[in-house]
C-alpha cells in the first residue's frame, strides 16, 4: 500500500520555507499501513500542479496533498484537481454558510472571493476545517483516493486526525508500521553504528534508521507487519539486543528527551537542581525548564559571564578563579557545589568553557569545556561529585547545545549509579 | 532558466528526516539566475530515481540531485544516472587514490566498498569532495546538465561553492534574484499584512513573501532582473515604502536574528545588560549570549524560579511578592532593577509570566507574562524604566519564545528614544 505527498505552494520553492507536513503526514500514514513512495514540491502553477497529480495517481493508490486552498486567486489545487478526475465544482451551500459564520464570529463580513472555497467537487466527501476557512477534500477515484488538505499545520493536522484517519483506516492494508525511538547519548555516531549495524542486519524483517544530532544519536527500528503482536515482539527483541550493545549510553527506548529523562529521575528521587553556567548562557536552565512542572525540582539557575558573578553567585573563591584561571576543572566543581549551596538544591551542575569563535588559546582552546556536578552527601559520606572536560567540535552554537548534552547526560548517569540522599 | 532539485535517500520519506539542502540550493540557485520549478524526494528505488531524473530533464536545464552517492550498496544515484544518459562508468584512478589517501589519513585501509566511489561516467567532470569521500559529479547533456551532490550539507556545501557555482556562472541567464529580508517585531502578522501588500501590488515585477514566527515576521521582497543596479534601485524603493509603512515595528533590511540587534545597539552605546528570568528560564540570557562577543555587553542573569531566589538574586523585597504576587507588574520591575544593581549593569530585564501548561487561574491565565526594564538614570534624570503586560497564544515553547521576543524588542525600542547613559 502506497502513497504519495504534493505540497502545494510557490514559497515552498523559496529559500525560505520548507515542507514540513510531510514529517507529520509520513508518521500518520505509515501507521495506517501506508508507505510514502514519493514527496513533490510544486508551485502555484496550472500545468505543474495537474502534471504531479496526474503522475502520482498512475503509481499509488493514496494521494494527500496540503496547500492551494486558500481565497487567492493563486490558490487552484481544488480547480486543477476537479478538472483532472473531470468533476464538476458545484457551490455548497453548506460550506458557504459555514465560512461565512466564521467570518461572523470575528465581526467582519466574508469577502467574495472567500466563496470559491465553498465550490465542492462531485462525489467528493467535505472535511470540516475547525481551524479555518479552507474545508478539505476527499475525492475517491477509480479505487485510489484523492485527499486535499489546507497547509497550515495548525489547520492540517486536526483535519488529518479527525475526518481522513477513519476513512483511511478503512482502506489500509493489514500490513502496518511498528517502530520505536531508541536515543543514545554520550557514544559518538562512528561507535554507535559499529555496534548496533551488526545486529539490525541479523532482523532482516526490519529497517533501522541512524540519525545524529548534537551530542546524541537516535535509532528508529521499524517492521512492516499485518501482526501486531509479532511486530511488537520483533521490536522488543531488538531494543533488548539495541539495550545490550550500547549499555548505559542508551537513555530511552521511546523518544524522550534528555531533559525529560532527566526531569523524571529529579522528580522520582524527590530531587532538586540549580545550575550555574558560563559559556552555555543559561541553555541548560532553559532546557531544564522546558519541561512542564519543572518548577518542582528546578530550584533556580545563575549565568555568570564574569568572574565576579562567578563568585558573588556560586561562591567561587576569587583566589581560585585567578589561579586555576576561569576555565578550569577546579573552577567548574567551584561553581557546581557553591549554587547547590545557595539555592539549597540536592544537585549542582556548573560549566565553564569557551564557545568561541574567539577567546581560544593553544592551551585553551575553542569548544574546551569544563563540566562538574555536585550533589549533597548524606551524613557520613563522601560528596558525590564529578567532573570531565570536554572538547566539542563545531561552531558556537553546536559546542553550546553539546555541553548542555553532556551535563544533563552526566546527572542523568548519576542517578544511574547513586541512590541520592532524600532531604 | 530553470533548475529542479532532486534529494534522494529512503530516510528521507521517513517522519523523521526532512531534506534541508533544498534551501540552501534554491538561494544559490536563485543567486545565479535559476528559478526552482519543483523539488522532489525520491527513496532508494532505480525505478523511481530513473523516472524523477528523466522527468525533471524534459522540463529544465539543471538538475541537482543531492544523496545517493555513498558507499553501501543502496546508494545507487550514479549508476542510475549513468544509465539514463546512456554513459559507459569506469574506474577513475586519481579519484580511487584521492579515497584511499583518505582513508589512510585517519590510519585506516579503504573498504572495497568505497571503490564504486571513484566511478566516473564518461564526460563527466569530477567535482572534488574536501569533506568527505563521495566526489560530486557535473554531467553535461544535450546542452542541460545534471549535478549529482553527496548528501551531508558539510560535504554538499562548500562543493557547490567551489565547484558548482563558477560552472553554472557560466551557463546562468542575465536575469538574476536580487533580494531583500526584512524582519518586524511587536506587530502581528494580520497587521503586517494589511500595511504591506497594498505596497507590494505596486510593484508588478517584485514578489513579496510573508512569514511568521513566534513574536516575528518576515518579509522577503524578491526581484528577478537582468540589471543589477535596476533591482537594487527597485528593492531600495519597496524597502522604503515598507519602512514607512512598518515605522518603528521594522527592526532589519538584512535578515539579522533580533538579539544581533540589540548587541550592536549595546555594543555602539558601551551599554551592558543582565537579566533575571522566572518563566522562560534562561531563554532569554541563551539569546543574548549565543551573538559571538556577548561577554563585551553581557554582563549576567538569574533564574529565579523561587520567590526566595528573587529576593536573594535581584533584590526584589519579600513583601513586595507577597502582596502582588510573583506574576505581577511590580514584581517584574524590581527583578529588573535589582537584577541591574547586583550586576552593576546599565540596563537589567526582568520576566515574570506564567508559561503553562499548568498553573493558570481565571485572574492570572496561561500565557500572562509581565516583561520590565531598568536602565541606569543619568544623574537629574528620572529612572529609565519601562513595564508591559503581554498575553501570549500556544503551548508552553510558545509562551516562552514569544517572551524573550517580547523582551528583546523592548530593549531595542528603548535605544530607539533615548540615548543611554554612559558609565
Amino acid at each position: 500500500m502506497f502513497a504519495e505527498i504534493i505540497a502545494v505552494g510557490s514559497e515552498l520553492l523559496t529559500p525560505y520555507r520548507l515542507d514540513t507536513n510531510s514529517l507529520f503526514l509520513t508518521a500518520e500514514l505509515n501507521r495506517l499501513g501506508f508507505h510514502v513512495r514519493r514527496k513533490h514540491v510544486v508551485g502555484d502553477n496550472d500545468e505543474d500542479v495537474r502534471e504531479v497529480f496526474a503522475g502520482a495517481l498512475e503509481r499509488v493508490g493514496v494521494v494527500v496533498s496540503c496547500g492551494g486552498l486558500g481565497p487567492t486567486t493563486d490558490d487552484r489545487t481544488r480547480e486543477i484537481v476537479a478538472e483532472l478526475l473531470r468533476r464538476k465544482l458545484k457551490l455548497n451551500d453548506h460550506v458557504l454558510r459555514a465560512i461565512q459564520e466564521r467570518f461572523r464570529a470575528l465581526g467582519r463580513t466574508m469577502p467574495d472571493l472567500n466563496a470559491r472555497q465553498a465550490m465542492v467537487p462531485e462525489g467528493a466527501d467535505i472535511l470540516v476545517n475547525e481551524r479555518g476557512t479552507a474545508p478539505g477534500l476527499w475525492i475517491p477515484h477509480d479505487g485510489k483516493v484523492v485527499v486535499l488538505l489546507p497547509g497550515p499545520p495548525r489547520e492540517l493536522q486536526p483535519m488529518f486526525v479527525q475526518e481522513v484517519k477513519p476513512r483511511l483506516a478503512r482502506r489500509g492494508g493489514d500490513v502496518r508500521l511498528y517502530t520505536r525511538e531508541l536515543r543514545v547519548a554520550g557514544m559518538p555516531e562512528s561507535e554507535v553504528d559499529q555496534r548496533v549495524s551488526p545486529i539490525y542486519a541479523q532482523f532482516p524483517g526490519s529497517e533501522t534508521t541512524i540519525l545524529a544530532a548534537a551530542g546524541e544519536i537516535q535509532l528508529h527500528p521499524r517492521v512492516w507487519s499485518a501482526d501486531e503482536s509479532a511486530a511488537m515482539k520483533l521490536l522488543d527483541e531488538m531494543t533488548e539486543r539495541f539495550r545490550l550493545a550500547l549499555g548505559e549510553n542508551l537513555y530511552t527506548t521511546s523518544g524522550e528527551t534528555l531533559e525529560s529523562v532527566v526531569a523524571r529521575e529529579l522528580q522520582e528521587h524527590r530531587s532538586t537542581i540549580a545550575v550555574a553556567e558560563s559559556c552555555t548562557g543559561g541553555m541548560l536552565a532553559a532546557r531544564l525548564t522546558n519541561v512542564p512542572g519543572s518548577s518542582s525540582y528546578f530550584r533556580g539557575g545563575v549565568v555568570s559571564y564574569s568572574n565576579d558573578l562567578k563568585t558573588g553567585w556560586a561562591e567561587v573563591p576569587a583566589e581560585l578563579i585567578a589561579s586555576k584561571g576561569a576555565v578550569s576543572a577546579e573552577v567548574a566543581l567551584a561553581m557546581a557545589r557553591g549554587i547547590r549551596r545557595q539555592t539549597n538544591a540536592t544537585i549542582g551542575v556548573g560549566i565553564t568553557g569557551i564557545a568561541g569563535p574567539s577567546g581560544g588559546s593553544a592551551e585553551k582552546p575553542v569548544g574546551l569545556v569544563h563540566i562538574a556536578m555536585a550533589a549533597l552527601a548524606p551524613p557520613a559520606d563522601a560528596q558525590h561529585e564529578k567532573e570531565k572536560a570536554f572538547r566539542f567540535p563545531g561552531e558556537r552554537e553546536r559546542v553550546r547545545l553539546h555541553a548542555t548534552q553532556a551535563a544533563l547526560d552526566m546527572v542523568r548517569r548519576y542517578f544511574l549509579r547513586t541512590a541520592p540522599p532524600k532531604v
